[in-house]
């Protein structure tokens, strides 16, 4: 069937999805609606080989079965739930039109729908994550540990509440979001691939199953080591809720990650600041009325999609709860889950390529940290006096950069003119008095933490 | 350009509104990627018209324009949109290319991306909710309307805590929903009524306009009432937040009200309740391994619909925010807007279509009535006790219930055997007797209000 | 019963509420637990008024469970309530034990808790709006009326995604505030009033009353009069949900209003921007080991509230739904409502005291104005070019934008040199020049639309 | 100081927190105030003890300091903050004042709040999991599997869609809620367990301690290891957000487990249903207008305090985002965490309170299971007729269901009586005919499974 895009109302694949070939590339054996009716038909294929392996059908009917799997399309199975409006009955009445007589009882033969359906969408899931999310953000985690290479040493003033603090370097800035995305991607992967599937049957008590099988138990766990997964400790109708949940915590919590780096990078973008800009193509339209505009859109982009999915944990909680051996009130709601994911990827892919182009401007990172004549140094002042014996530094340096406020003089000089901090300052060594002169000798371990994170992430993750 | 169903992500589309005829025909001129564009261009041609009126352009241009605006295709601005990234911009190149040299300059004239999207988005959004969601809710209405009607003086237990409460009707039930229903599209349509649009330019202040147009805030006036719309009090590139955030507000707490009818529906549908039932077509299948179950599944769809959009509302608390004059991070999220009414319609087009053709058992409802034994008779015993004197007739009637209860003799009879009671218990009339002992005489008027509601409600709705 | 603060886990009230005097005094008589006991007994006096005025008791007893309700203590009632584990019977039995036993059957007389619940919390919630929400929000609404006049003229630029547009001037942004929160104050307001009681017993048919009054409505009616509350259209056990989720969601909204002022001016505060900053007292400090930090920690600390109260919402909607004619799921949930309120009028108050003092530097703004050397000036002169008959002024313009960049140039010199556009630029008036070369000269009408911002906003909210 | 409870507004500490013993034995040593302070002050002693012994200050200064951090009191810390406008400043300021001059330097040398801060909360949080989340949801544990196990062999219909699906017993429906409380309790220990501090400075870079330590990763490891704690890879002023985010999801999600195991049980309570009750008192009230009624109002109250804190994830999302070094926009909304602390662990002491006196009535569960009369035979039947060779059999029977039900017949008679049928029926077992026609021996493995879910989680969690 095929949709005019302009007749669509959700941009997620008009606009997002559709038309980006290495998003398709990475998700579409999953995500689609294609990759939804060949993992239920895999399950089916899969069920029949072990009734096979278990002697209670021929492995000729097994392999019928498995044929009937790979040739069965999305467009019968469509047809036939329009007609009888039973997705999954509607897969196994299409089936079993490509098998002989002999084989049509054991398609989905003691199964329970929500056997295919929840064991399918473990292994859609999980493998979205481990060949498309995955990778997707280990390509940006690559491009930002070379970011954080190559602007390890390069100066910049660190920032609190939108206030100069203290030094540090743009590739230590950088290096933060590589460990926490790092951290991300062990999570996502850790909770896909304990992403559980079931064969236990309409109510989990493997009722069905045990009227044929001797260990229905054992039926369960050779049909989903089948498809790579294993089963949930018990389950109702469906899998417990909680490893889906995790899973998307985990998507979720990675996706603010992205939309705090793009933050970031929009803020250090402001005309005031400056530091950093996205790479504007030559053709490229910056606003319809203001033709010197460069906006940071796509940073803008990547935050907006947060505010659009992150709200979606709140139908996975709800979706957490189903009464007794379950209802379907999460059934419409789970069909959305794979925009998450969707929407995941996309921003990932997005912050990669201006990552990867990012521009930055060195001269102007070191002029911004010189607008404040000093001030950082009081930090390093303070903590010397201290040091050195004066009982309230603190509030000592604390007067002292007043007074360089009011009288418009650097704090140095300043400092170096009290007469009240004249004995302590005496002790300072030279390195010492430099760390408070001059701010840009007071970066702590910025450079090298920015190379060991890179070292570790890079390791962890082997990339 | 087409997509292929089964290569989509989002069931938006594919599985809900494509599909669905009547949900097109109601929206498709409001929600789509098509109006999108066509009220983009109308926004343009308007402000072009009013040009021509304040003699800053010919007539002539203004009519080119406006042929420009109903020839221009999406297709082309998309094309137009891929090479220079900037969709605004993209319209006007487009709608350049169907005009003469001197119209050329007077599309887009002093406005600004944003005048034309909010504006638009405004007109989109109004006549959703006024062609689209109302009507269709007021259809649901009429279908209640109806059901109350037919069934106010079917006698039903009234529940609360799930516990057999007192007795009313289910015509009484029903008419909860009408009231708030009704109370719902009211402030839907006040809502969308108040929808704003703006033409101040790229931060609010008119800047563009007053170069060359003596009184920009009458011209904006006169565009936006080409589009049958008021100007925003004041706005910064964008109109003011709250006119679109009460409207979504109004939509989700709208779609609450569909999921609590749902859920009360399906809760009735029970095995042990089975008041009323969903009706099942000849050739549907309840389950794939259970061939006698008859789901609620278009009610569980409702309330699963519902917790998939009900959230949508933190994105737009969240876009509510936006930097000074604004940034674009509520751009991507604010696309999806439309899904929201998508699938409030959607599921009030369901809810039609299944409370139209409820099934109801009256006969189970007075058996269920009749189970707890008289019970229900000791509100109006310990309030008629009360009227009589008793001073501590709560307590006296709670211990009574516990006797019944232990005892399993019914309440009345224990009423009128208790020797404690017997002074006030002889004062009472033979009616009030008949309410304690008889619980369908017990429902007070629920009838009546019944009635009531429904005719307030077809008044006010005009139905 | 007294509480150590220090033994306390909720900041609400340990940190934000209780030491705060004026929140106190604004809320005091509305949001507290003593307030709701209060708000309880009035109701029930008030239906026994009302019984006495319908000759049901007599006068006599309406005075002495009027006088019951005053004398009753919350510290009575949750004594009795952890005898019986049930609060309004623990108020009955509390008032009964101040009145004669005539009077005593005529407290609660054929109500059910929630007739009392659910009018109590409408009247406090009504009051808790008009007498503490809006005043405060009305006290910042002067304080930003006298901010946006006193700076009406002064020039800061617009900016969008964070970038410089076109210039505005300061009052111009304080009037974007005046303007959404003078439109929340008034959607609060009707919210407010609009709130409804009930007095239709346990499942909203009128089921007791109508076994001793003629005209259970019309007691609903004169009941709820004394309260100054009109009825919900119809009740379950509870009032129809939708008059509270509209005037939380009202809270909320406004909520995000104060949130994105908040974010502007903690935005303005930055060091590269510097135009704002909160007014800082001698011996606070700033930072414990950076001496020199101002931090626009009061802003911060209004998005921070907004984060922790904006998400109720969720519990709003999700309390919406209740099954049939109720369950109890709403009610520990909605102990919490309160809470917003005070967290919304402490972010009032917080901000009032901030703006009010708040520090202006208008000779940074020219000279942030004055950063972009003139590039403001493009869309002035795309427009002008266009009005003149430039085909594609928009192109031409940002091709000139690009060489100013390129050779550092400003763009009026750029403009001035163009021999492609000389021909258009000698038909400018001198006044359009200035608009054109001068950035001070364009911003539109910002400060006359400042001034009848606040005018009008004066003028609809009587300040 | 004390606080009235009835002037107080949030319903947390005076209604469920402070009466509560149990729970705040279990958590008062983490969640409240005094909490706070204390954790804080031990890390401020901690890094002074591990100042000395790297030889920066005597063993005498951090005895002295660690002396102080045991003496000083939340009272003076607040005194002191009340005047100083900053905690942490205020806790070094209370602290000094007892200890000599000498020792004075060496109170937060180096360290900047949020070192202290998020060490602290890590503290705190790890410990409120440990020693009073996971001992209570053990300890529900323990009365869930003893509840299973007692019911193992209850038999009980299974329900999917509130409809009866297929057997099961009571004990099975329980161990679904033991191995999902199950996993979570691991998560929650796992995420708890992971939870991380720093000692790195206002940004982050160790720009202060590397003044004067040589190594200060090496002190920041030494420092946390006395609070055992590890950690953060890289920090900002903050550690990254991610370890509490998980942690905070975990406890959001095991709430859900909860809410869900809520619903069920007042599910089962239904008049209609009354498969188990909540124990009621004595004394107790469960309407003040209708004496009869027992509801189930403490299951109702764990979904409504699920509905009051899920929607706190939001918050905790939000929170992840910090610009740049950070900003202080998480610091309000973050003192709101232990809340949801407090909510969960009361919300499973109640549960474990109901759960450990839940009345059941086997014999109604056996009723309602012969309500359907013999229906659910149809999916054993329909795969016994498959097994043996019908080309069709789903359809089949759900024929054979919609004649029973016309000609309101018990499925069993149906099946003998079909002439279709007879050729597969014959061929059936005797056990097998048992399974069919007798709902009772259909029970799948549903006891042994129960049985062996209980060992497991005994033996995981070492019960």
């Amino acid at each position: 069937m095929e949709i005019d895009r302009f007749e669509c109302v959700s941009p997620l694949d008009f606009r997002y999805y559709v038309p980006n070939e290495r998003l398709k590339e990475l998700l579409g054996d999953y995500v689609t609606e294609r990759a939804r009716v060949r993992s239920e038909a895999m399950v089916e294929a899969a069920a029949t080989r072990v009734l096979a392996r278990m002697g209670i059908c021929s492995e000729a009917v097994a392999g019928e079965v498995t044929h009937a799997a790979n040739a069965v399309t999305p467009e019968e199975v469509a047809e036939e739930e329009a007609r009888i409006h039973h997705n999954i009955r509607a897969l196994v009445n299409s089936m079993k039109s490509y098998v002989s007589d002999d084989a049509k009882p054991f398609i989905h033969f003691t199964l329970t729908s929500f056997d295919v359906i929840d064991t399918a969408t473990a292994w859609r899931l999980k493998h979205a994550a481990l060949e498309g999310v995955i990778p997707a953000l280990e390509e940006l985690e690559r491009v930002l540990i070379a970011l954080a290479r190559r602007e390890a040493e390069t100066l910049q003033v660190g920032r609190t509440h939108g206030q100069h603090a203290v030094p540090i370097t743009f590739g230590f800035t950088i290096a933060e979001y590589i460990s926490r995305l790092g951290g991300r991607i062990e999570a996502i992967r850790a909770a896909a691939e304990n992403l559980r599937g079931k064969i236990s049957g309409a109510v989990g008590a493997y009722n069905a199953s045990s009227v044929m099988i001797e260990d229905p138990e054992e039926f369960e766990r050779l049909v989903l080591a089948e498809m790579g997964l294993q089963p949930s400790p018990i389950s109702t109708q469906v899998v417990e809720a909680e490893f889906v949940t995790d899973y998307m915590h985990m998507l979720v919590s990675c996706f603010t990650v992205l939309a705090n780096l793009a933050d970031d990078m929009r803020n250090l973008q402001r005309t005031e600041i400056s530091e950093v800009a996205e790479e504007f193509q030559a053709a490229q339209v910056g606003s319809s009325t203001m033709p010197h505009k460069r906006n940071p859109w796509n940073f803008e982009n990547v935050k907006s999609m947060w505010k659009q999915f992150m709200p979606r944990m709140i139908t996975v909680y709800s979706d957490q709860i189903s009464e007794h051996q379950r209802d379907l009130s999460n059934s419409a709601s789970q069909r959305f889950l794979p925009e998450v994911i969707v929407g995941l990827t996309e921003a990932t892919l997005r912050l990669t390529r201006i990552m990867g182009r990012l521009v930055t401007d060195e001269e102007q990172m070191r002029a911004n940290l010189a607008m404040t004549e000093g001030m950082v140094g009081a930090e390093p002042a303070y903590i010397l006096l201290a040091a050195y014996g004066h009982p309230d530094a603190h509030e000592a340096v604390r007067k002292l950069t007043l007074q360089a406020q009011q009288t418009d003089t650097p704090l140095g000089e300043v400092l170096q003119a009290s007469e009240e901090l004249a004995e302590y300052w005496s002790q300072l060594t030279d390195r010492q008095r430099e760390m408070v002169l001059d701010p840009t000798q007071y970066t702590g371990i910025a450079a090298r933490k920015t190379r060991s994170i890179c070292d570790m992430w890079e390791q962890r993750l082997g990339l």
